[in-house]
Order: C-alpha cells, then sequence, then structure tokens
C-alpha cells in the first residue's frame, strides 16, 4: 500500500511506495572504474597534491589525517569579495574555500573499515576546520560532506577522503531546515529533533542502534532508501562543539553505522553530509531561538537506486522501501 | 573564475564553475541497457498493458497517442481517502493516480524524433489528462514529466513515453516557485517570468531560439549543464489552458529544442517536467495575485554529469558550463 510521509522538519513529502518494495541484494548499480594509477592520496604521494593546510600526527609523527585546498575548487578567494546585480539577477564572484580531507594515509575506500581511532580523528579534523574557517567573516556557512564511490559523485580513486566547502551564502537545504525547526519551536517551545528522538526512542521502530550518546534512526520520511540519520541525543545546534570524548562516540556509532550498510547493501556508493546550524545567528527571527531549535546531526544517504525526474523537478522523493524494514534490516545486520 | 548565481524565482543559489568547464563532447555516461524484448508500449502489443483511460487516434482511427494506468504506480486510489497524525507525524495513504503516456505506436524512443504533428498530439493530451484529473477534488496538483533512458530514470524498454501523477499534497519545487513569483509580485507588481522573458530577449546571450510564441532559454542559474527552459511569451499561470493552435507553435519548439540536444550532446537521457499553477486557488495568500504572477514553462535537464552528494543535502548544485556557452552551442547547432 503506498503511502505519504512528511518529514515533520522540512515539510517536504515523501512517497514510501511499497508496491515497489525492494530488498537489500534487488539492489545493483555498476561500477564503471578504470584500473587505477598511482593514487595521490596514500602517504609518500603527497607531492602530487597541493600542501596540507591541516594535519594530524600519529605518535610516531606520521600525518594519520590530512587537509589540502582542492585542486579543482568549487569555490575559491581572491582578493576582492563583491556582489553584483544584473537586472533581475544576482550574481557573487569568487568567494569561499574548498578543501579535501584525506582520512587515512593507507589505500582504503571505505572509512568505515578504518579504526574507531582513525575515524574518531577525522571527526576532529571537521571540528578544527570549520571552527579555523569560521574566522573569515565573508563565511556563511562550513559543509562537511563524503561522496563515496564514483557512483556517489567520489571521483576514480579508491581512497577514503571527504570534503569541506565554504561558502559565503547560507544552503537552501539548511535554511529550510532552520525553518522548519523555528516553526516548530515557536509552537511548542521545543526543539523537534529531539522530540523525534524520543519518538523513535519510545517506538524503536526506526532505530538502528543507539550507544554512547548517539541515535542512528531511519527517518519517517526517508528520500533514498535506507537512509540514516544520526543525531546527538543531547540537544546542540553545532557540530563543532562537540568534544574530543563525544568525538570518540560518535566514531563508534559512525562505523557500526557504515559497516552494516556495506555489510548489508553490498558496499555500496553513499553520501554524508553534516548538517550543524549556521555559526552567524543574524537570521532575521532566527538569532533569538536558534541555540533550543536547532539539533545539529548527519544525514547518510546510501546510492541504490537512480533518480528520476521525478525527483528533481519537484522535491518529492519516491522511497521503495519501507523505513521500518529497512531499520529492521539494518538493526538486525551483524558487524 | 567560478561564479554564485541565484535563481531569481526561487531563491536558490548555484556555482557556476568554469574551472571544471566541459564543452559537449566531454561529457558520457554508460548506457548498461540489456537487448530489448517484446516492447509492450507499440502498436498491437495493447494487451501487455492496461487498458487505455485516453488516446488520441489518427485518420484511420488508429491511435497515435495513449494513455494507460501504470502498472506500478507511484500513487494509487483506493476506496477512502484518510489523514492521520501518529506523535509529530503526518501521514496520508492511498491516494492520488499514476498513468503513462505513450507517444507513438512506432517503436521510437527519444520524442525529438516524432513529426511535431505527432508531438503537438502529446502535448494536447497532457492537457486533456490534466482536465479530466483536476475534476476529483482530492488532486491538488496534476505533474507532467518525462524521464528519457535508463539513467534518467526512464525504464529499459525503447519507445517514447511520459508520465503522469495526480498528487492530493502541493508539491515543494511548486510551492518554491509559487512562493518566490508571489513575493516578486509583491514588490515589483509583475509576474518575475514575463520580467526574466524580457531581460533574456534584450540581452539574447542565453535565449536558445525564439518562435511562434514561445522562447527556449538556458536559466542565468541552471542546476544543469546545458538544461533549457521552454516558456510561453504571453502571461498566462496554467498549462491546461493552452489552445490546440498553441500546441502546435509548442510542439515546433520543443521538437527543435529536443532535437539540439540530441544532435549536440549524443542523443543523453534528459527529463523534462511541466510547471505549471495549481489548479485549486486556495493557498493563504496566494489566491489573490496567483493569475498574475505565475507563469507555466517546461524545464528540460539533459543527464551529463553525476549528482553529487554536495547537490543532495545542499540544494545548492554544482553546474559545470557556462550558461551563455550552452545558450551559444545550442542555438548554433543545426536541427
Amino acid at each position: 500500500m503506498p503511502q505519504l510521509r512528511k518529514d515533520p522538519i522540512i515539510g517536504r513529502w515523501v512517497i514510501i511506495s511499497t508496491e515497489r518494495a525492494k530488498r537489500p541484494k534487488d539492489f545493483s548499480l555498476i561500477d564503471t572504474s578504470p584500473p587505477e594509477k598511482e593514487c595521490p592520496f596514500c602517504r609518500g604521494k603527497e607531492y602530487l597534491t597541493p600542501p596540507s593546510v591541516y594535519s594530524l600526527e600519529d605518535e610516531e609523527g606520521n600525518w594519520q589525517v590530512r587537509v589540502f585546498s582542492s585542486l579543482k575548487p568549487f569555490l575559491e578567494e581572491e582578493k576582492e569579495f563583491w556582489k553584483k546585480g544584473r537586472g533581475p539577477y544576482d550574481l557573487m564572484e569568487s568567494v569561499g574555500s574548498h578543501e579535501v580531507v584525506v582520512e587515512t594515509p593507507f589505500h582504503i575506500a571505505n572509512i568505515a573499515d578504518l579504526e574507531v581511532e582513525n575515524i574518531q580523528k577525522v571527526f576532529w579534523v571537521y571540528r578544527e576546520r570549520i571552527k579555523a574557517l569560521e574566522k573569515d567573516e565573508k563565511v556563511k556557512y562550513v559543509l562537511i560532506f563524503k561522496n563515496y564511490r564514483w557512483e556517489a559523485g567520489g571521483g576514480r580513486v579508491k581512497h577514503a577522503r571527504s570534503q569541506i566547502i565554504a561558502t559565503p551564502v547560507n544552503l537552501k537545504r539548511v535554511k529550510e531546515e532552520l525553518e522548519g525547526a523555528k516553526f516548530y519551536y515557536d509552537y511548542h517551545e521545543r526543539c523537534v529533533f529531539c522530540d523525534m528522538i524520543l519518538q523513535e526512542l519510545d517506538s524503536r521502530e526506526r532505530v538502528v542502534l543507539e550507544e554512547n550518546g548517539f541515535v542512528a534512526i531511519v527517518p519517517f520520511a526517508p528520500r533514498f532508501p535506507f537512509e540514516v540519520w544520526v543525531l546527538p541525543k543531547n540537544h546542540s545546534p553545532d557540530f563543532y562543539k562537540i568534544s574530543w570524548e563525544e568525538t570518540y562516540s560518535l566514531a563508534v556509532v559512525m562505523k557500526k553505522v557504515l559497516e552494516k550498510i556495506k555489510k548489508l547493501l553490498g558496499d555500496p556508493p553513499y553520501n554524508y553530509m553534516i548538517h550543524s546550524a549556521p555559526f552567524r545567528r543574524f537570521y532575521p527571527g532566527y538569532w533569538s531561538t536558534i541555540e533550543e531549535d536547532f539539533h545539529w546531526h548527519i544525514e547518510i544517504t546510501p546510492r541504490l537506486t537512480q533518480v528520476a525526474g521525478f525527483e528533481w523537478g519537484t522535491g518529492f522523493y519516491i522511497c521503495p522501501t519501507l523505513p521500518e524494514e529497512a531499520a529492521k534490516y539494518l538493526r538486525e545486520q551483524k558487524v
């Protein structure tokens, strides 16, 4: 029986199409990568990439996680920052930055296969880069995301990495979430994410795991099959205020979730992205409640299906797996 | 020099990344379709699909365009219509419909390859189905779209067809456009699309073609490389009010644009979608100006690149081709 479900945060309707229900092994995608040449991300090949802007070393002083500016940046810093209008259009040039985080010196493709201590360092590096990039007052948002495998936009080199983009504009998706969270807060005087976590922990039907202050759930109205959100149980709007100890707990949970996805779905392409509040709280109407109404989290979206024109043009997604079944599969998958 | 551009209608920012500029022949996608079996959409194979709910015949009385209910519908009509809440969540079941429009009795894959008179009939059928579906008062929106080729969500059978979905909710993308158009109208008391058309016809740099009352442009801030919008030059909020003569002009323009895309970009997968105003004008605050503020149009999006996690999570797209160059290529492509 197909269902329509509405994401309670940003108001997006999703069809849960059980008529097209798929089980984990029903999905397939073809990897068209050519055989690999020299990997520029391995230890000893640093000369193939720009110099590090930040790195974390192990006890022997060798880098374990390193960050450099992208060779082909989406955004770039120029001497002068300018906005202009042209007729009805707005234009902005040459601001922001785009960095690559190499997550391991070894030739390992999936962050799920790294040690927890290594994954912890990756999240710590995210935090440190956000704090550094925030100092530039032109930067409004810092986006952390991962594209794993070519089909998820991840390039052809099979070495674990993620990306950091600092933008001079607030992102549409983030704005939508902020607006939704604010709308809910104005009525209930509670955080919609906190309420959602309580609801999920009561029913448990969409909980994948709950551990060390974090919870992983399949959202009520996911855009994609086997989509998972990881949230801190304690309210906090800002990812970058996470402590060193908390990054360890987060690394444990992320490793388990990503291993479950890997094993259950046959090492599929996926994306993850950190949704955190903008650090400049000057949104009209928002600054006064954003501390209480927004809740940082990570969204993980496996790439299992073709995305049709329908989704593109409408913001109306078709998810072919019941969220409760996806959560059950993931919960029961051993790692 | 990368640029940030903001869509003046819905406020979406796009990066125009000229550092990653691609020319038409730089794009490629792999078609993984297996050899075809029997085509259920050809004349004589009607028994392989549900019965027609509507069709247009040629002079000999043979169908030229036919519509039937999808065998695997995204949405379906049930006896009872219900909405319910569960904790913080909203749920709606079993409403709406999903139809398939077979655009030709012959085994031709791309609508661009049909005769203008045939394409005209396809658009006329869209119009007639919208008018019929509108009569159900539970239907809030009727969406017309095409997924051409597997990579664009189009299935594996290479026979030209499009889809019609009637939904009981208003679509996010449509809402966003309505809100943007209304916001502009409230200030200027003019239609933002009309203003955009004037601006484009003045500068001509993003015009692909202008003919018989229609204009095809590459938008100022496209989501995808070689994205094209087709708009009627005369203001009208509703596609379904198009006349028989106007569907001919539209068919001429659509055939040319789609042929240009086919020849220039090597017969790529693409999607198109009709954006029309909702026929129920009871949006709070909208009903009074929607006649003047909204302007129906068709958005055509070739599928030339992988979509990365960045786009998914942010509503912030990366388009690797300068719109003015894309328009020039398309304008100069002979058909």
